[in-house]
């Protein structure tokens, strides 16, 4: 029987390449699969006739945006994850969810092998084979750029001796990848990291000092999901669409940063996540005001472990679900609406109101009404700095004694 | 002999009554002790006459703006200390040093009691007397507002009948605390958490929408500590005293958060902080560039509980001291240079260099001069995925028998 | 309507003193509650005859002992809970239990005020009042032993003047707790902590040396719960009680240790668990099979926060329930069975086996069988080590250059 | 030049054939060096005669068990180190050390390439490349068992054709590794984890019901060291070697648990520490005793994170320069003594004492001489409450609601 190959396919250059090579090399036929995880460029039905006219056996096109939206993106804010405290995680949230559907063409058209366009010092190859490995430990994975150590200039001349329909001659200088929750670009003069990005970089944002008047928007959340924006119901999928429209237009959420990456190195990146960041800074005020404290302070390691663990590949392992049922049960009450102001690159949380608040008043005011009783307050001082007063006196005593 | 009492005087309204009332309470002299921590209001010879002319036996003023910049304020930056991810602990820091100043004053004058101005509900009670524990446990501590039940109405006509030199007629609205590394402010209309804060509240920072021209900075640090403004070295304070004022007409730095407190209950707080947010942002991209990724990793839990602790009150702990020891050989190798553009309420690195880089460009870049070996990757992502691998197959295994 | 008061009755001399007292205090009834959490000692028959001769208006007995061991010893079985890697937090478990009967009879008895028997200084009083403040917020608190002083001599005093029929002439010289899940005791010569306990101290364990032949003991868990000793389906209370037999018997469980209080002092503690130590062991090591590498390692932080939580009176907070949905999920493949000698003082774990098992014998072997392939070492163990690496090759250029 | 290759040479099967083979496979001259980190098998010299014997061109033998005690041994008592919670971390600690002699030799000799004996499923080719990695960057490293797939048999066979001088008839059947710390068994019927082991396994201990007396020992610290044992000055070498023989003897120390590999896999362990065992048990003792209660709960995780990073081959990083930063804070004042029972396969502490105690028995004792101003408790314990309450009045209101 003729062996299967499931590729991974984005529509650009070294996927398409990757079609005819793959047949090559296995001997065998290429299933084309692209995953429509909102990240907006070309037309899917265009890709899907390019894969096809590669030389793909079949090519197929998977809408995922809804669920990219209710099952990874929303995970990834419930847990306030940002990478390093800045990266809201975007291409590693798309991974696993891909992964998943190169699965199921897998089992659907008998295939044995999988294939995806990852070159072997970035992450997302750990992301596609963990993924896989978990998922399917049987298929067998080639990652063309990796393991036939492809390089752009070789997929042009093979691209050309082959007569591929692929437009090689206006060459991006940067490589980019993109999907719902945010988009992420490398390039040559920005891996000098002392340049400063240029405005020709972003796409998903307008310049912060475009002078557009500030825009409020009201975030209504249940149970730490985004359910409503100005009060009117709406999915995941379209709240963040929305948001990333109107908080790129404020340009809300451009990031610069050097980053560790799992493969052992540091790599400067550029991201553009407009509706992560303000859904984020959103929804930790709504946990500010409806989580209580200690669950709030222990919550906060929770947070930093789902995200290094999503980033470094382990969407599919033990601990992640672990964790998620502590981030469930913390999220029973983060019900309430949050109102604030996109502008300037800013996402301003103005104002929080909840059935389920924790916030109290009458125990908060210093007005008319204080309900706290600050006779209390000398007992617990005293108690609360007892070890600290004790350890004090001690070291006073060994000091005077040596 | 006649009792003695240390009192920590602001200049308001509260302090100012305490002077008689105490003496009264007491049968005791008072002094008074106004800290300078870089609060930038009223000259303190002003201040130290009318708790003269209020009564005080003698008055002191303390000029501890420099050790509280390098003291307090830089050590909170080294930790990256954001209470909640937000709040630089403005107010936490300056405490411990004032029980410092109040201590060595009793210690001068022969003081057997402490007093101070601290309500019974909110955290500097604890920071105060928890410091005050720790460091002279053999003093008694009396704040009027808490043990006394002090009001402000009661206050004020406290100070009429006793014919105090104060302006009681002019009487803010707002409750606020400053010093160097920030401002607080607390209001009625504000307990009100959907309520927005108004442009009239500010004083650290102009409106971020003021249309200046960016101001760009570069600021050198060395071992975590900086060092230099745009080439031009500086002591910690006037560092931090060129950014507050920067990096505020750009307004940067305000926040506006629902904060848990230690006693037990949540506020609204609205603060600025200007160079604190500023000086933030560099050094954490500073360390990004110059920190290995696991002790970077780590580091995120020790400033964490670092914030917390000093939030809660805590500096004079044996706990804070071993997690200073880590920051201090974590801060080893930040040194180097952050270039930032403050600009419409941000402050936003664009560029970093330093010779104690672990960005390494021939590792990093994916043009020419690539050095990173590819190959190495299979058996690294194959291994790093093998537990999660094992953990699928089982739970499948166990599926299908159940 | 006559005030009502419900007692936490232990049958002793200090609650059976409080019965008059806190009638004659509060003009009101007292109705005495006990609970069986298994402490094993007196006929609760008698000990509601007794409440009822010192003046009870009711008194009621409760059997909590199966809830107890399902609801309470398992669930700290399950979290591995050993306070300060030792104590398996005998007291801190019962405690809530008490409190949900004392709540539920205040409801019964439209009783206003609870009553219980702790001092001010040990931990007991916080677990009381929290819990109550969690339950019952309406309730008022009296503590006889805190809020009015009592001492032992006091109430003997008392009780001798009224002529309750208490002996309070045989004293013992041991302040003594205990449950289902262990013995705690303290007393006045081990408060010098240099002096080692004594025989005569113990209940629930023989002397290790007792020269017994080993006991052999398999024990059976579903998802993280015991359920069979030997092969026999049993009961969580079946099965503590047998091993509390059977490990008491060999001597396993005694503690002696220096404790942190949560009032903020340290005590000396000397403690006996013979089944909380032998399951907590079992269950450990059948975790080590069972559970994935990283989720066991996060496992550890979330284990000691359960424990600190409880210890220190939390059992009734959101991060407690966020923390149990956590391990609730780690422990759905804790499944399989343990076989271990009781012998000398030691509990030692044998054997392992289970369907669920992540020990994969093609994996591990270094015979005839050996499915590792070794080749993936060498990458694996270079991109591993790479952060190392390039740290410490900064580290030799920075010290070469300065 | 003749490439020279610096082999770690345990005297053994493996690195014996390695001598000839090296030189074979690389044309070069292959120089032993074998490290004694007192694992007290045969004589070094009869050993180093071997290495000449099978052809190396020099043979070294290095003496670094002073070193290994006071610089690897005592560092992870200090941090209590316990990998999942059981194993003291033998042959982890033992290889940095040996990596560093190779180091040196190679620079002595001018030796281009290291080798060692592992096999490429295990850690401990981690812990010695990540080790060379970061001493040496530039040596490559040949681990034949690993890179050409050498298995017993085949070495047998050429060693048998060689003619080297290797007694290859009395196979042991356990693969074993031992130092000062401990010793470390697998074999091939302990691969079945159901099984248990046999007394045959064991050469540090004896039989823990072997009916000695008693051993009641002393030892004393200063500043987390361990300076003498009943009362004599010791170094840490010799403190260590006396405790594994009096420990020994009582059969301290046994080890039997499946264990998490860094390569991903689950292995069975049988280990032998007595000193390590009983030196943990006293220090942490000591620590309970001296060590404040906040500090003392961090310092956990810090322990364990020591662990991991140790276990798993990082010794040479930067997180673990710093965490012992953090302990050598931490240790300051862990100095007294601690008295111990070594009994039975226990190791039981009995008494501590401490000028550095922060026991206070006037605080602790329930006894005359209490100074606790147990009217302090209500106020702590209702504000340590505040939280929970505020959380479960939210609980109750929202549910009457929905």
């Amino acid at each position: 029987m003729t062996e299967r190959v499931v590729l991974a396919y984005s529509g650009g250059l070294d996927t398409s390449v990757a079609i005819p090579y793959l047949a090559e090399q296995t001997g065998g036929e290429v299933i084309a699969v692209a995953i429509d995880v909102g990240q907006d460029g070309e037309d899917l039905d265009v890709i899907k006739q390019r894969a096809l006219d590669c030389g793909a056996t079949a090519a197929e096109v998977v809408d995922a945006r809804d669920e990219f939206a209710a099952e990874y993106c929303i995970p990834a804010m419930r847990a306030n994850a940002l990478y390093m405290d800045r990266y809201p995680l975007v291409s590693a949230l798309s991974r696993p969810l891909i992964v998943k559907y190169l699965v199921q063409a897998a089992a659907k058209h008998g295939a044995t092998i999988v294939s995806h366009g990852c070159t072997g010092k970035g992450n997302d190859q750990v992301r596609f084979e963990v993924g896989l490995a978990a998922l399917a430990p049987h298929l067998k994975v080639i990652a063309p750029a990796r393991d036939f150590a492809w390089t752009r200039d070789k997929a042009i001349a093979y691209a050309e001796s082959k007569g591929l329909p692929i437009d090689v001659s206006n060459k991006s200088p940067y490589s980019i990848d993109q999907n719902l929750w945010g988009r992420a670009v490398e390039t040559g003069f920005l891996e000098d990291i002392w340049n400063a990005p240029i405005e020709d970089i972003y796409a998903y944002t307008q310049n912060p000092d475009s002078g557009l008047d500030p825009d409020e928007v009201t975030i209504t959340f249940e149970a730490g999901v985004p359910v409503a924006l100005d009060g009117e119901t709406k999915t995941p999928f379209e709240i963040i669409t929305e948001l990333n429209s109107r908080a790129g237009a404020q340009g809300v959420g451009r990031l610069d940063m050097v980053e560790d990456r799992l493969v052992g190195i540091k790599s400067r990146e550029i991201y553009e996540a407009p509706a992560a960041i303000a859904l984020i800074a959103a929804h930790q005020e709504l946990e500010n005001v409806t989580v209580e404290r200690d669950l709030a302070r222990f919550k906060r390691s929770i947070d930093q472990r789902w995200g290094e663990l999503v980033y470094d590949g382990l969407w599919f392992s033990p601990l992640k679900n672990a964790l998620e049922s502590f981030i469930d049960d913390a999220q029973r009450h983060v019900t309430g609406e949050v109102r604030m102001v996109l502008h300037g690159g800013r996402a301003t949380v103005t104002g929080r109101r909840s059935e389920a608040s924790l916030y109290d008043f009458g125990l908060a005011t210093y007005d008319e009404g204080d309900q706290f009783d600050q006779s209390l307050a000398r007992g617990f001082v005293e108690l609360w700095g007892l070890p600290s007063k004790l350890a004090s006196a001690r070291d006073e005593r060994i000091k005077g004694t040596s």
